[in-house]
């Protein structure tokens, strides 16, 4: 079996990058919660960013908890029998900045060990509210970088991203893609490195969106159109999201599941963009599983 | 079988007349959209107001739909097979009024035919922010004074409205109840009448609230009080609720089914009251199945 100690020192010393890099963007140290799980023994580490000076909302979140009974949604999933114990262990972010010409982001690397199986997950997406194109063709091609470095398969992940973070209801994507993959469990070296090389990565991944737009001046309908997107990153992870659902159904600690929750969300009955406007070419255009690096 | 037409036509006048009530007390009239059920026949009614006077965002409507195949919401439930075709009829309305001190309220009654089977369900429960004791047990009173009538069991569907309008993942219910109830179906008279008169009901139900409180000054904090409870509202309709869940599977008119949603909802990390102030005593009182009738 794999040595969860290494994979565990590992994950916190992600957090510990992230939550550096985000201090000094941001401007700001966190708010840092740690936690012991309720329902099992364990427990994590949060750190909240919360109004502050580039970031509206952002939490990173590192877990290692164990419990007697893995939750139905993960036992259906990966044929364990429900009911059996596991260790989950991971970190988890999203980033919800205040312009919003930056993207939300989210990244998630975790691992897992049920009776005698173990397993990888995670993945990033990135979703815009007034998306640059060289700049999602740019993020892409980093996320191929990465994969092609250590042997993953940019194409297979990068369409199952597509393919997980679709809002059914809205026949729309959740947000520009990336990286989305799990029960990673063939060849445990090769899978450590490729999901930490992940999470070292995301500075360098998230940065330019950040410097590119963080002192562009934006209007109040600007505004308004992000928080009106921002209910659908709401709808998506309350009605579909598996890291959440897994998080309600295992007795997880409710504040750190949805930290993701953006600062404000907002419902307008019916509301449809100006044609030809950005805002209807994000939903016409870049809310579609795409080729980007074929564009 | 009962005579659909007949119930449809009830429902109808029902629309009808809470429409009218609430478009007198806002002093504006609705947007009014027709629609067509694109997974079947049929199709529906809904009427909003946004922005408006009184209510900030507010929708009633009003749908009769015919489906081949019952989603497997329903069919668990019902004990139906999946894929029986079905026929839903009801009403449905959500008001969110802008000022914090009028409770938002939620009313369903509904028909369903599946295959020999057909049943009413339905109900009413009340979600304040800034509740005042006395208007709670006086709608409690009314709701019981219409079980009685009609010889349904106040103590049961009071109850079902606690079991059902209760967040797990918070462990606090939604508001402070009313009545739920389903699966209606020993007797066809009796039900058609209950489930009518408590429609017919509803502008007396809710009027005491707007009158009470209309015109009374709140302050911004009370306002983003009122913002980051409706996130608990969004939470438990995107997570529990079945009716949602039902739209969202039958491939239901989406803004339909989430005009629910309020028009702004806010999240903030881990944020707690004062203790002591009336924000505390809304989670540590209120929010808890009570007996309201013995108070």
């Amino acid at each position: 079996m794999p040595d969860t100690d290494y994979i565990q020192m590992w994950f916190q010393e992600i957090q510990d990058r992230i939550s550096a890099f985000l201090s000094v963007e941001d401007g700001s140290p966190c708010l840092e919660d740690r936690w012991d799980y309720a329902n099992g023994t364990g427990g994590g580490i949060t750190r909240i960013w919360e109004n502050s000076v580039l970031l509206e909302k952002a939490g990173v979140n590192y877990s290692a908890i164990q419990g007697s009974s893995l939750p139905p949604s993960a036992a259906t999933q990966f044929q364990v029998s429900e009911g059996t114990p596991y260790t989950a262990t991971g970190v988890s972010l999203v980033i919800h900045p205040h312009n919003p010409f930056i993207p939300t982001i989210h990244m998630n690397i975790r691992y897992f060990e049920a009776g005698e199986r173990w397993w990888f997950g995670g993945g990033v997406d990135l979703t815009p509210y007034y998306p640059v194109h060289g700049e999602i063709v740019q993020f892409h091609r980093a996320l191929r970088a990465l994969c092609d470095e250590y042997e993953e398969d940019y194409v297979t992940h990068k369409k199952a991203c597509d393919d997980y973070f679709f809002i059914r209801h809205r026949n729309e994507t959740r947000g520009v893609g990336g990286l989305f993959f799990d029960h990673l469990c063939a060849d445990l070296e090769k899978h450590t490195a490729f999901v930490m090389a992940l999470g070292t990565a995301f500075p360098d991944l998230y940065r330019p969106f950040i410097r590119a737009h963080r002192d562009r001046p934006f209007t109040p309908a600007q505004r308004e159109f992000q928080c009106y997107r921002r209910s659908r990153y709401v709808e998506f992870n309350l009605v579909y999201d598996r890291g959440t659902l897994f998080g309600l159904q295992s007795g997880g600690r409710i504040e750190s599941i949805l930290m993701s929750m953006p600062a404000v969300a907002s419902w307008r009955y019916n509301w449809t963009p100006e044609p030809g406007s950005p805002e209807a070419e994000l939903t016409e255009y870049y809310l579609k599983p795409r080729n980007w690096l074929a564009e």
